[in-house]
Order: structure tokens, then sequence, then C-alpha cells
């Protein structure tokens, strides 16, 4: 850890809530913000964070919800809406919606009627809504949510808000937001330490979605004659794509699915897979899988798409592909490349602290600002 | 009309924006939002209103979402979510949730920016959690929400705000709630004109939901051996308990379901109409039905619940009941029933006018104060 050379900055850190910080298994964008938090109190900063209870931190926690939305107790979160007798009123599961909209303006209160330099929200659209009516300047980063061109219409009118994109790649989602800079996720480097002995399978590892290319890394496995071990959660929207495009390639030999892994023991697979698959369809914004694996000396064979490009040196950390039969291919030059490599390139632009650093700079170039509105903009119809 | 006696006021007015206003069919709360405001501006007040496009109004319309909720174009509204291959996005219905945000934002900005003496929220907790972050007091009219338990917890945080009942009964659905008024709902009595020539058969009119009671009205009609027409709207959470308890009964004869009426085809009915059943199981904060039956001179047979102890004297207007036997034997005496007095106590406590003369009392109240942040709720817990 770096001390700060400067003055101390005092950041609003406003978290979604879907999981605890830090997740156990899924949860990225959490991941992210409860990363970027422990990095920048240690360097020296006031940190407050806005996160449901149950979540830990270095900062100053204020737990808004009463839990993470994924882990709301079973019995609450699954009631069905009737008339209760005794009080007259609909009962029913909670309304998550209203309870993210209290989380998000127990924030801007909080800065409204604090001292903060900068807010950093991770809650896109819905966070922005607030941003002309604070005093001070609330900076979003993307986590990929201009992907759904649905919000496009509500970014298109908070377009001069600072954005940070996770990559050059996720600019071209909406490309004529104010972006003051690209961030790219980054990793605790002794979460996930090198290893120079590989095995012989292939590893897929993410959400079981047919961008992400579950199906595609099954076809490219059988091509490259190698076993695949698959690991990752399965969204109820998706389970019939899994069960037909996935389950039924099952065989617990050559296509092993491993469930939804903790950090650790995902950690584990990278660390003795060969390669990580990544065929992705999508403009993958900065996924932690691609770091994780490259963090642990695995090469990434994936699609010339999204932030690969940007961390895959093709060749040397791994190779980039158009086709399903050039990821085969590629499956026969994996001794050409060097775990060490694949390392040194997490360490030197995906870490928590290249990560810590790049918003550090934002939030000193924000810091002091106004958000100032755009007059053009309140005239209250939309672009 | 009466003249302003004092200063005119500034009001935003932000409507609920599932109906346009005025709505064409149901729509209850954008039926007192359109109401309130011609009122309003025809008392000289200087009402901004915030709506969907799609609305009209007498005031200064600020068109906030491109279509009504309800009324979004069907092939966009219907659009299942899918990669479109073109751009890279996932293409799908519209985020109605993110719209309803920036619907509110835009009225807050408005506010923030402008010169209002108040804010007249219809969208209770979701425009709440924007009310300590403007300078000028925000009011919410209940609309009967508080029936929502899961909706409370964020009530609570926003206790101390000030909050209109429609009705002395809505209060009980959260009596701890910061009430400055009771303004009834009101109708424009030119709408439902009076009449005393009235028919032999019963009307039930509301939504088709058990709370509401349209099997009971069947029930109550057997049992006095009158025939009954049924008009309201079946929402699709309710489609198989009207299949099971209402659609089983039709006979086009002595039960009839007219579908969902337009308000011109639903006065016809009420003025027609011997008696309107309203045999609810819930407290009912202020439904149009049983004021707007009383105004076209038609007594109301109801449970002894919600606003109709406050709308009906008993044995002068109609009858109020516990059972449903009481409610057959009620029929029998309904000659006792003068279409005069109902349409009476409409004109002297339930029309558009003294709804309007309740509000400005209360905005008048409110005008000039800041809305001021109760530093104990700052801390983020929740109480």
């Amino acid at each position: 850890m770096t001390p700060v050379t400067d003055e101390p900055l005092r950041i609003a850190m406003l978290a979604p809530v879907t999981w605890p910080l830090p997740p156990e298994g899924y949860g990225p964008w959490e991941k992210c913000v409860w990363t970027l938090t422990e990095e920048l109190v240690a360097r020296g900063h006031k940190v407050t964070l806005f996160a449901a209870a149950g979540s830990r931190s270095s900062a100053e926690l204020v737990s808004t919800v009463p839990h993470p939305f994924e882990c709301w107790p079973r019995a609450e979160g699954q009631a069905t809406a009737r008339l209760d007798p005794a009080s007259g009123l609909l009962v029913g599961p909670p309304d998550l919606r209203a309870w993210e909209q209290l989380h998000i303006a127990t924030c801007m209160e909080a800065v409204r009627f604090g001292t903060f330099d900068v807010v950093h929200s991770h809650l896109h659209v819905h966070a922005l809504v607030f941003s002309r009516l604070i005093p001070c300047p609330m900076v979003s980063s993307l986590h990929g949510a201009a992907w759904v061109k649905a919000l496009h219409p509500i970014f298109d009118r908070y377009r001069d808000q600072p954005y940070v994109a996770l990559s050059e790649a996720e600019k071209q989602l909406k490309p004529d937001l104010h972006y003051v800079a690209t961030v790219h996720n980054g990793v605790r480097l002794e979460d996930f330490p090198l290893s120079t002995e590989k095995e012989d399978y292939l590893l897929f590892a993410g959400r079981m979605s047919p961008e992400k290319g579950p199906a595609e890394a099954i076809q490219i496995a059988r091509l490259a004659g190698r076993p695949l071990r698959l690991a990752g959660m399965i969204e109820p929207q998706h389970e019939e794509y899994f069960n037909a495009r996935v389950r039924a390639h099952l065989d617990d030999k050559w296509v092993t699915y491993l469930g939804c892994l903790s950090q650790r023991e995902l950690a584990e697979q990278y660390r003795r897979a060969a390669a990580v698959l990544f065929p992705i369809h999508w403009c993958e914004p900065c996924s932690w899988v691609g770091i994780e694996a490259q963090a642990s000396g695995t090469p990434i064979i994936g699609t010339r798409l999204g932030y690969l490009p940007e961390l895959v040196r093709d060749g040397e950390t791994g190779f980039l592909v158009d086709t399903i039969e050039q990821a085969a291919r590629a499956v026969d030059r994996l001794d050409e490349i060097d775990p060490r490599a694949c390392r040194a390139n997490v360490e030197a632009r995906f870490s928590a602290q290249t990560m810590a650093e790049g918003y550090e700079a934002v939030f000193r170039r924000l810091a002091g600002r106004t958000a100032e509105p755009a007059p053009r903009e309140l005239a209250g119809q939309p672009a």
C-alpha cells in the first residue's frame, strides 16, 4: 500500500445491495466496491461505505437495508401477498425496489448534510436521478449497465455527469456519455497466487447465460480433446438454456459442472487449469474471471470482444479468437504461454492497487466541484 | 369556483404516470390529481403538473415520460429481452421503474432550481426518498399506499414528512405518520348529474379483486332477488379469482358483467341503479365509486369499513352493514332513501371544490417552510 501524498479524500461509497460485501461467491459489482474500499482506506482516505447489513468493511459502514437482497430470509422473501385480517394490511414479500431507493437516499442525505468530496456510485441510473440534487459531484462506475438499451433514455438525461468505464470497450455500449476515465477492475494479488504447475483440463467460469458462452466452451473442449470444468451460477431465466445446451452434455468425465463456487474454491480451479475459455458473445466490460485467471498464471482463450483485447496479450498471456475452431487450435499452443507473463500482466495493470490509483485520480480531479445542472436539461422533456 | 383571496400559490404537482390525465376509465389516483389541478388553476394558482405525455391539463404541463405506463406501445412493452447482434445491446421492454424515477427526479430538479412553494406528491415512498433533498416542503397524499405493509419501513424513515389522508379511516393503515389533514376525494359535480328516477338493478363497480367483494355482491343480489350489474377491470393477478367467483355466476339476466366502462358509461349506470353495493373487505381509503354514485343520487349499501362511515349517513344516503344478510335486508329499505339527500351529501363534502379547499389550506400552512431534516434520522440505520 502506498501512503497518500495529498490530503485524504472524504468519499461516500454507494455500493449495490444485492450481495453482502465482500460477496462469498457471485457478486462482481460488490467485489469491485469492497476491494476498492479496502484499498482506499489502506491508503489513508476517509471512506463512508453505504451497503447492506451483513457487509463488513475497514471503512465506516452505514447499513442501509436489513439484508442483502439475495440473502433476504427465505420465508419473508417468498411470502405470497395476502390480506392479513388482524392488521387489515396487505402482507407479502419485501418491496426491494423501495428498499434500494431508501438505500440510495440515505447516502444522498448524508452527502447533503455532511462533508464529502465525492460520491462514488455503483448503482447507475437509480442513483443518477439524485445527482443534481446534492452539493458534491457523483461519479458512476458503469459495470456494464449501459448494455441494457432500455436504460439509455435515462442515461441520456444524465449524459453530462462523470462516468468511469471499466474498460475502453465498455464505452462502446454508450459512446456519448461523459467519460472521465477508464479504470479496470483490480484483484487483491494475495487472493490469487501464481502457479506454474497446470493440469490438463480447461475451465469455464461465469454465469450460465448465452452471452457468456458455456455451450461454446463445451464445443471448444470437444474439438480440442480436453476435459472441461464449468463453474458459475444458473439464473432462473437461463435454466432452460442451461438444461438444453449444458446439462445435456454433462458426463462427469469430459464435461463437469462444479456449481457456483466460493472465491477460494474458484481460485483453486484457476490455479490448476490449463486455460480458461471465455467464448463471450457480448461486450464484457471487465469480468473478474479473466483477471483472476491471469493472476493465477493461467492463459485465457477468448473471443476478440469486450475487454479481452485489453487484458490478453495475444500469444503471450493467452489467445484472442473469432471462431470455435480457432479457439480449439489455440488449445494446442498453450505451451507457448509462460504463467509468469500472465501474472506480471495483472500485477502491472489489473491489481487492487492500480484500480485504487485510477479512482483516486478521478476523485481528486472531481473533488471540490459542485454538481452543476445543465439548464437545457431541466425543461422536463426527455431528449 | 372561488377566487383566491390570498396570493396565488406556486405548486409542483407530481402525478402518477400509470394512466393519462384525465384517465379514460380506471385510474383513481390520476383522477384525483387531474380534478384537483383543474380546480386549483381555476382558483388562480400557478400549478406545474409533472405527468406522462398524452395527458392534458389547464396547468403548465411538463411531460416526463413518453407514454403513460398502461398505454405504452404494445410491441415495445411486450418485447422479450434479447441480445441484438447489430448494436451489441440487450434490447427488451422499457424499464418502467427507471422511467418513474426519472419522472420524479425531473420534478425535484425543477423544484430545486425553480421557485415553488410546495410539492404535492402522489407517488408516496418513491418520491419521499427525495423529500429531504429539496428546498421546499413536499406533502404526500397516501391514496391507500400504506395498505402495503412492505412499505412501512420506508414510510417510517419519512414519518415526519407531511401527509394527507384521503379519509379518517385511512390513517389507521399507518397511524404514526405526520398527518397534516384529511382531504376526501371530490368529484366534478357536473360530470355526475342527479337522477331521481331509478331502475330495479343493483350495481357493483370497482376492480374485480377479493377485497372489493364482487363475489359478495352476487350473494347479496341473489338474497335480495334483484338483478346485478358488475363493472370494473380484471387485473392479471385476479383472473383466477374472477373466473371462479364471478364469471361462474354470469347469466346475462340476473348477473351481468359490463366490462371496464368509461367514466361517461359508468355515470349512466350510477344514475339508473337502485343502489350501489360496496361489500369491501379492506380499509378503502376513499374510492370514487361511492362518491360518484351518491352524486348521482344513488344510495350505497356497503361494509362498515374504510371511508364508508364517513361518506354514508346510515339510513339517509345508504346503509352500513356487517354481513351479507344485513346487506340483502337493506335492499328492501331502499325506498327510504331520498336521492336528493345523497346528492346534497356530496355537494357539501365530496366535491372538487371542497377537495381543492382542503388542499389549498394544507399548501398555505406548509408554504415557505423548508424541508428540515430530522438529524436523528440521518445516521443511516433504519428505525
